[in-house]
């Protein structure tokens, strides 16, 4: 396929992880669901990627068929301080010995949301449950309850979990009452954000966004200086809950919650994915005026106050206070940024990091079918580098130096790759 | 207060429980949410239950100011085997070595989903996720994507979660667009289900009912020994969809399923609780003609694919198979239930115990404000038995023998004190 040595040595075949989804085919619908749904027509081809892992370790993991990966993915968000972090795991485990799911709660709620309110700036209370989407869905309820309207505002082309609310008309399974209300308003436009609040006024409880445009199959894009700043005073002239999801950027930003990076203060913040280094656990946050609000909201779940992630979100939030871990993420996924692009100039190609350095997303230019850049990351994540083709990535803080040197390698190699067989 | 040497040694007092929670309700909505909600009018009364646990093991937990208790709420159901079961931590703790949540998923899903699929009577596949209603929401939207229908049929006074589509339109942040299309039915009423179908013809996507009816604040209520047989001809009849909420019940009447132990086969059935004894997992099982629509829906959430929980999984299925966990269940809930009966009847009231013994309902007969109850649940609780006043209770397999003789002696001290009181 090439005549690069390097190149050539190293490609992993997926032999295992092949068998593995043949079994799984056969009893779970698809295989795999999630991000990784496994087919060729995929944005995640099959051929390319792993299907299957057999253990983690830090930075990376390796697949059933024994291949190492540095994982710029971090099982999509919750592994924030490495894989199987030590701190993190006593803390689990001391906690287990006690209790995880019983049936009155552990005073570890208690603390961890002492922890929350004392750490994130639009905190005054916190509620957990176990997954993004049930904050997200708890954030909306407590917007409607708040106000006594219906609307919600989305900004275009928004991702809030899979909760039918949230999905699109034209997906299976959702109906057009599951959706009505919801009106889409263009990122960074502080004009059509007014004009939609006035065409709706008094109609409109909450407006719901990400704190940056982190979607997939586009470059990302940060608020413009001005808009968050604006996008409150909208939402206080017109009576509007302002709702961050920062279940993706949570944490990995600013540990006072990403509205504060940004300048200003939601109403109400949605937390997950780096809340507890992968234990299962979410959180909203919010401000004093919503505790009567959320309180009237008939909420609650099977495991919702299970100690375990409760004491992994404490050692979680504490190691990330005391080694600062957004400052870190922002070196090194600047660096990593940085040299990408320059190891892609020296390749000939022009390639485009976008997002925050924590969350990079990667484009290559000058090709709108994206399957150049999808072939270029197949080469890389044969050869170790574990990244996806239109989706952000994650830094976590085992992350080294010496890693991401090891990463420009082999994103050397595979730009060789791409320009061998083109 | 009473009398009773015996009664007046024991009752529990809560002060920590009580300091905990004035610094709970500083930083959680309403200080403690969920059914343990925390106040004189709720049907926990505050100042008769703990608030808080310490630890716990087996069929007990310890509260914040030590109090022990023989617990028969398990979690709210998930303790099937016993608080912190050594054969459920030790593969747990194997999983975790090797890696929770990662990139691409462990095997141990595939593994899981075997098993259930080999348990399960009804089950060709099955999709995990992490709470009772993430299962029970996308098997309605499963429904609507197979019939092209809109229409869900309920069972009256039903509950299957919280998501907004299964509250009740008078629900604080609920919407008459989120339940637009709910239609109710009696349980135990074929006739009624026939003319409900009938009328709607070719509008309903789904029937979802639990397997008998465990409601809160009434007697628990079997099946009719012809009903469910007859539900099922209706929906094949109709091209109804028919779903099984297993989540309450489901392991504890039979490993194959609920619809399995009351001779029918649902067409997707739904499990939490008692699936993994308190790791965090749920399951949408379904048959083979439902693949593909389950398959279409777009649905995920940040730890789905976690492993521990399904390594935990297979080793609560495992055990619940060896020591036939649903016959040891019934026993020991037929026992208990028929000597709280004898203790009440011997101190002159009437205690009816409804529902599958497994998960077992009381109530004192005679008084319909339920406060007599109530106050009797008050005396046992203080007395170490924790049991909660109008909810269905829950057995495990740690429970012995000597913890339902230790239960009866304190039942008959709570009558006493109760008869004391009047």
């Amino acid at each position: 396929m090439t005549s690069s040595n390097l190149a050539a040595a190293t490609p992993y075949v997926y032999d295992s992880s092949d068998a593995a989804f043949q079994r799984a085919v056969r009893v779970v619908p698809g295989g795999i669901y999630g991000h990784q749904g496994p087919s060729e027509g995929c944005y995640i081809p099959r051929s390319a990627f792993p299907l299957f892992s057999a253990r983690a370790e830090g930075t990376r993991f390796w697949d059933v068929d024994g291949n190492e990966f540095i994982d710029y993915m971090c099982g999509y968000g919750p592994n924030v301080l490495g894989y199987g972090d030590a701190e993190v795991t006593a803390a689990a485990r001391a906690q287990a010995e006690l209790g995880d799911v019983v049936t009155i709660p552990s005073t570890t709620m208690v603390d961890f949301a002492e922890l929350l309110v004392d750490t994130v700036a639009s905190a005054d209370w916190a509620f957990f449950a176990k997954n993004g989407g049930d904050v997200t869905t708890l954030a909306i309820m407590t917007a409607r309850a708040a106000t006594g309207r219906r609307g919600i505002v989305f900004i275009e082309g928004y991702y809030h979990g899979v909760a039918p609310w949230t999905q699109k008309l034209d997906y299976p399974g959702v109906l057009d009452q599951d959706v009505a209300g919801n009106i889409e308003v263009p990122w960074n436009d502080l004009d059509a954000l007014r004009e939609t609040f006035s065409a709706h006024r008094g109609q409109i409880a909450a407006l719901i966004a990400q704190p940056y445009q982190h979607h997939n199959f586009a470059d990302n894009v940060l608020p413009a200086p001005d808009y968050w700043a604006g996008v409150r005073r909208l939402c206080d002239e017109f009576g509007v809950v302002l709702i961050v999801d920062d279940v993706r950027a949570g944490f990995r930003l600013d540990l006072a919650g990403s509205d504060h990076y940004y300048g200003f203060q939601a109403d109400l913040i949605c937390f997950c994915k780096a809340i507890a280094n992968g234990y299962n656990v979410s959180a909203l946050c919010g401000r004093d005026g919503l505790r009567e609000a959320v309180s009237s909201i008939t909420y609650t779940g099977s495991y919702w106050m299970s100690a375990v992630p409760f004491a992994a979100g404490i050692a979680t939030l504490t190691k990330l206070r005391e080694i600062d871990g957004p400052a870190l993420f922002r070196r090194l996924g600047t660096r990593l940024t940085e040299g990408l692009v320059d190891v892609a100039a020296a390749n000939g190609f022009r390639l485009v990091a976008s997002g925050e350095p924590a969350l990079f997303y990667l484009r290559i230019a000058d090709d709108d079918s994206l399957m150049l850049h999808q072939r270029w990351i197949a080469e890389c994540v044969r050869r170790g580098v574990f990244l996806t083709s239109h989706h952000n990535h994650f830094i976590n803080a085992a992350l080294t130096d010496a890693d991401i040197d090891r990463t420009f390698d082999i994103a050397d190699q595979a730009f060789r790759a791409l320009r061998e067989s083109q």
